[in-house]
C-alpha cells in the first residue's frame, strides 16, 4: 500500500510500504477514506517524537472502513464505516473495557504512528483492541465530522470538562491552534459566563471570537491584567492551556482564580517544571494535564456533533491527497494560508 | 401608600393601604420601582390560593431602593439598588444563612403577598431577613434584569440544574410560560444535543423554536411518540415539568428514558397523584419537585444575564402602571395579546 | 440435571430437568456450585411473580464454574470461576456493554428464574451476553462473599449511593431484611453521622445494632418523632426504603428532610401510589427508585469486601443441599430460626 | 492579659501584654479557654515564619468565651462558647459570607498569630469578622473536640475531601504526624478499601494501624515497591501529602496510580518545585494543594465528632498551662514522649 512515512526530520515520503496484517485475534484492519493532520504531528515531523523505526507510516487521526476483523472482535465487522481512536491500550483490562486507554492497567496506552504501531496517513492500518477502539459513524455524521471525532474534538472536550467549568464560570483557553480551538467551543457547553481566547495569531482570534469568546492577543496585552481588569479584579475559574510548552503553563496557573482550576491539554515533555507550589498552595489550585481516552467521550459528542451544537468540521482549511502528504505537513508547519486543520485523502 | 389588594376570586383593587413598618431588626422597608405578575399569582387571582387576609397587598416578584434598614442589617443599606427574593426563610439558621430558604430549618420558608407577608405589587414593601433576601443590583444588570432574577430566571435555572443535564443529553421542557421559557434558557447552559419544547399555544412554540428547541405540539402530535421517534426509540434523558397538573407530570415519568431525571417546578397542590410506582422503579428514575431558594443562585446567574448568555428580560411582553394592576391580571389570565410577562410600574 | 422448580404457590420441587444448552454465540454454560434465595424469590414462591412457564428452574443468585462458552464471548472462558449477576441484559447496546442491564436500550432487562430464562437454583445454567453478565472470582473473595455480591451486595450498595449520602449526614434505613441490611452496611462508606435501622424483629434490630446503627423498633416506637427527637427536630437528609410496600414507601418520604433523598430499592408492584405531590414538592424531595445493574458494582464491592470493610458473607445463616431447596424456602418464607440469608449447595 | 509571645526562633515568652480592643465593629472579643500548639507553628519558632512583629501573641489555635461583640455581629454574642477558627477573611464579600477565607475576594486570609493578628495562645483574643470566624460549641462537643474542630480535624477533612476518594479505592496518607492523622481519620469517611499510613515515628506507625491503616515505615521499605505489591502492581487512586517538603511532594505524584489525585494539605513554602511535568501529564492527574477555610468543615464535622465517628481528640498527648507554653513548644519541636498534640490551658 502506499502511506506517508517518516525518515527523519522534515524528511517524509509518499511511498510504498507492505500491506499491514492482523497482529492478533483482536485487532480489525480498516481501509483509510479520510485522515488528519494533528498539531502534534509536528513533533514527528521536527524529530522530537520519532516514530519507534524510520520509513512507518505516521498519524493516529483517522477514518475508514473496516477490511477485516480478528476471531475475538464482537463490535464491528467487515463493511462497517468507522472512526479510528487516536490511541489504543491492551484491550484486556478494566479501563481499557471502558475505552479509557490512558489508564490501561497494562500501562500499553499506544498512539498509531509512533510507539511500533503503523501510522493512519495510508491506506491501510492495523487496529489493535478494535473493540474498543473502532466506533461505528452513525447515521447524520459526516466524514469530515467523524474524522474530527478520532481525536481533536475529544480531546478539547476532556480538557475543558476537566476543568470543572460551572455555570457562569470565567474561562480562559490559552492558545487557539486546533486543539485550543476544540477546548473553547467545548467549554461553551458547560454555561460559562465569559470565555477569554488567548493567541498571537490574529485570524485565530478572529476565529475565536466569532464563536463568542473575548479574544485576547497576548502580543497586545498583558493578558493577567487585561483579563482580571475586565473580571472585577480576579482571574477566570477556569483555565484551559492548549499550547504545552513551560512559559504558558506557568501563565495558565498564574491567571487562574484561587481555588480555580487549570486543565492542561498542550503536549508537554517537560522534566523540570519550576513549580511555584508554595503559591499553588496559597491559591488552593487544582491542576490536572491530561491526554485523551478518545472512545470515552464518542457517545457524548455524537449527537452533540449531529445536532450541530458542536461544529469541529468547521476547523479543516485544507484538503489534499494522500500523495501530498509531504507538501502537507510543509504547510502545515509554517502555519501559512491560516491553515487550521489539513485533511489527507488517499 | 398605594397596592395591588386582595378582596376576593377576580377581586383585586388598586387602593390606599397603610404604610408597611419594619417588623423587626433584621428586616428592611424597600421602595419598590418595578413589579411582576408571576404566574402563580394567579392561584391567588382565582381564590385557590389567597393571601392571609382580604385586603394585603399581593405579589412577589420586584426590584427597589432600600429605604430603612433594621439594626441587625449588616449587608445592605439605605439607597442601595436590590433585587427581592420572591421568599423568605427565618434568616437566623443554617439554611438561611446560605439563603437557601427552601429548606429553612424553623419552617420558615414563606412568600411576600401571601403567608402574612405584605406583597410587591406595591410602592412600598417589608422584607424580612433583609441579610439574605435582598441582592444589591451590580453594574451591567438592567431594572429588567434584576426584575427577572427575583423569581422566573432562578426558578428555571433551579429547574435546570435539578434536571441533572450532561453534555449531550436530550432534554424536554413541559410547558412554554414564563417559568417553562425560563428552565428552556437554562437547559442550553448544560450542553444538551436537544431539547425538546412543549405547549400548546403557538407563538409560545415559536419562541421556544426561536431560542434552538424543537418545538411540539401537543394539540397536533403525540408527544411521546414524536419524541421517541427523534431520538431512535428512547425518551430524553431529562425531563424538565414546568406547568404543575398531575396529566403533565405523568407524561413528564412516561416520557422520560429509563435511568433519566424529571425534575418539576410547574407548582402542584396535588395530595394524591397516582404514581405508578412499579413503573417508576423499573425505570430507574429519579424524581424531584421544588421551590426556589432565590439567593442562592444569584451569584451564578447575574454574569450569564450581564454577559447576555441568559436574557430573561425579553420575556417581558407587556408594561402598565401598578394602577393598573387589576387589569394586568385579567389581561394575563386571559392570556390575551400573546402576553408572556407583564410588568408593573408604581 | 437437577434443579429447584416451580410448579405453583408454595409448590417448589426439586427434580430432574434437562440440561440447558447454549442459546447464542455470546452466552456461556455455568455449573453452579453455590446458589442463594433472595427476597423477591418469595415473589415467586407466593405466585405474584411467577417464571414464565412451570417447571422452570427458579432462583438468580449464583456463582459457579464456565463449561462452555459461545464462539463470541471473549472475556471469560471455560474453567473460570464466577459470579453470575442476578440480572442480564441484551449485551449488544452501549448501556450492556458497561453491564447496565437494568438501562438496557433494547429493554431486555430480564432475571434468571422469570423473563423466560432458566433460574440458578440448578446444577446448571445458561447465562445469556455472559462477557458482560459473568464476572471472574478474584484471589481473596470466598464463595460466600462471591455469592453475596451476585445480587445482595450490590443492590446496597447502589441504594446507598442513589440516597446521596455525604459525609455527617444522618441516615434512615427502612427494613432490615437481606438487602435493607446490605444497604445498612454500604451506608456507612459514606461517612453517616448516625444511620438509623427501621425494622419489627428484634434480632434484626440487633443485628444492626451491632454493626453501629440506632435500632428503632416500628412497633415500639412512632419512627418519626423518636428520630426527629434525635436530630434536634429535623428527620435524616437521607432515607432508604428496602421493604416495597406503599406504606413503608409512604414512610419514607414523611421522614426525610426537607432538601433530601429517598432512594428505593424494596421491590414495588404498585401500580397507583397515592403522592402527595404538593407536599413533595414543598420538602424539594428527590426520589429515586432502582433495580439494580449488578455488574456495574463488582469494581468497587469486591476490594471493600476482601479487604473486609463490607462483609455481607455474615448474613448467611443457613445452609442446605439443593435437593432440600422447597424446605429453604418454606423456612426462609417463614421467618423461623432468625433465617437471613439461606445458600443451596449443589 | 498574658500570652506566649515570639521574641525570635527559639525564643519564646510568657508574658504581659496590653488586652487587645475592638478593632471594628465586625469584630468579638474572646477569652480563650484552651489553645492547641499546630505543627505551623513550629515555622513560627523556627523563625521561618515569624509573626509580624515582635513581642506578639502566637497561636491559632483555641477555643472560649465571647466577652464583647462589635455593633455589627449577628450571630454570636456575650456568653457563647465558641470556636475559634484557626483563619480569618475580610468578612465582607461573598466567599466571606460562606466561610470560604481561603477564597477572600479581598486577599485578606489571615492566621492570627502572624500576619498582623493576635495570636490564640494567650488570655484573650480579638476576632475579626466575628460573625463567620466564630462557631457556636454545640451540646455534646466537649472542649478537648472543639478545640481540635478549629484547625487540625477540619484540615484533616478537607484534604481528604479535596483527594476525590470513591467507594473502594486505596489510598495512601504520607506523614502521620497531627494532619497526617486527621486526615488518616477522614479518609475512612469516604469509604475506602485500604488506607496506608506512611512515616518514620514507629509510635506514630502505630497509632494509624490502630485505626484500620496499613503502616509503611519508610525507612524500612521502598514504600512506592511495598504499596504497589499490595495492589497487585498499581497505585493507590489518591494520595494525601501531608508533610510539605519537595521530598514527601515528589513522592506523593510518583506513588498516584495514573488518572489518580494528589491532595497535599502539608504546609510548602517552595518556589521551584521541579515538576515532571510530562510523566505528570502522561499519568493524567489531578493535584491540588490547599489550605483550610476552618468554617467551611464544622457544618459536616460537628455531628461526626458528636456520635464519635471521628474522634480528634484522641490526638492529645500532653497539657500545660499557658504558663508553660515556652517549655511545651520544646517538647512538641523534639518530638519527645510522644507528643502528637499539646494542648495549653489559660
Amino acid at each position: 500500500m502506499k502511506a506517508v512515512t517518516f525518515h527523519g526530520p522534515h524528511d517524509l515520503r509518499y511511498e510504498e510500504v507492505p500491506d499491514p496484517t492482523l497482529p492478533d485475534e483482536r485487532s480489525a484492519i480498516v481501509r483509510v477514506t479520510l485522515a488528519a493532520i494533528c498539531g502534534s504531528d509536528l513533533h514527528t515531523y521536527h524529530g522530537d517524537m520519532p516514530p519507534s523505526r524510520a520509513g512507518m507510516p505516521i498519524g493516529h487521526e483517522a477514518i475508514g472502513e473496516v477490511l477485516e476483523v480478528g476471531a475475538r472482535v464482537t463490535r464491528v465487522k467487515p463493511g462497517d464505516r468507522v472512526m479510528i481512536s487516536g490511541c489504543v491500550g491492551c484491550g484486556t483490562c478494566p479501563r481499557c473495557y471502558e475505552g479509557d486507554f490512558v489508564l490501561c492497567e497494562r500501562f500499553q496506552f499506544r498512539v498509531p504512528g509512533l510507539h511500533g504501531l503503523g501510522g493512519a496517513q495510508a491506506e491501510l492500518i492495523a487496529v489493535p483492541c478494535a473493540d474498543y477502539a473502532l466506533g461505528l459513524i452513525p447515521d447524520g455524521i459526516s466524514d469530515d465530522q467523524a474524522l474530527m471525532l478520532t481525536d481533536a474534538c475529544p480531546t478539547g472536550y476532556m480538557g475543558a470538562k476537566r476543568a470543572e467549568i460551572r455555570p457562569g464560570d470565567a474561562v480562559a483557553v490559552i492558545g487557539q491552534g486546533p486543539i485550543g480551538r476544540s477546548a473553547l467551543e467545548a467549554a461553551f457547553l458547560f454555561g460559562p459566563s465569559t470565555v477569554f481566547a488567548l493567541d498571537r495569531v490574529p485570524e485565530r482570534l478572529a476565529g475565536a471570537e466569532a464563536m463568542g469568546a473575548v479574544p485576547v492577543n497576548v502580543d497586545e496585552v498583558d493578558p493577567v491584567s487585561f483579563i482580571r481588569q475586565r473580571l472585577g479584579g480576579l482571574g477566570p475559574q477556569r483555565v484551559i492551556e492548549a499550547v504545552g510548552p513551560d512559559a504558558t503553563v506557568a501563565l495558565a496557573l498564574r491567571l487562574c482564580r484561587a481555588g480555580g482550576t487549570v486543565s492542561m491539554i498542550g503536549a508537554s515533555v517537560s522534566r523540570e517544571f519550576p513549580l511555584n507550589l508554595g503559591f499553588f498552595q496559597w491559591k488552593h489550585l487544582t491542576f490536572r494535564a491530561s491526554l485523551t481516552s478518545v472512545p470515552l467521550y464518542w457517545e457524548t459528542l455524537i449527537p452533540l456533533v449531529r445536532e450541530g451544537r458542536l461544529r469541529p468540521e468547521r476547523m479543516i482549511t485544507h484538503r489534499f491527497p494522500l500523495s501530498e502528504g509531504p507538501e502537507a505537513f510543509r504547510l502545515f508547519d509554517e502555519r501559512r494560508e491560516g491553515v487550521m486543520k489539513v485533511v489527507l485523502e488517499p
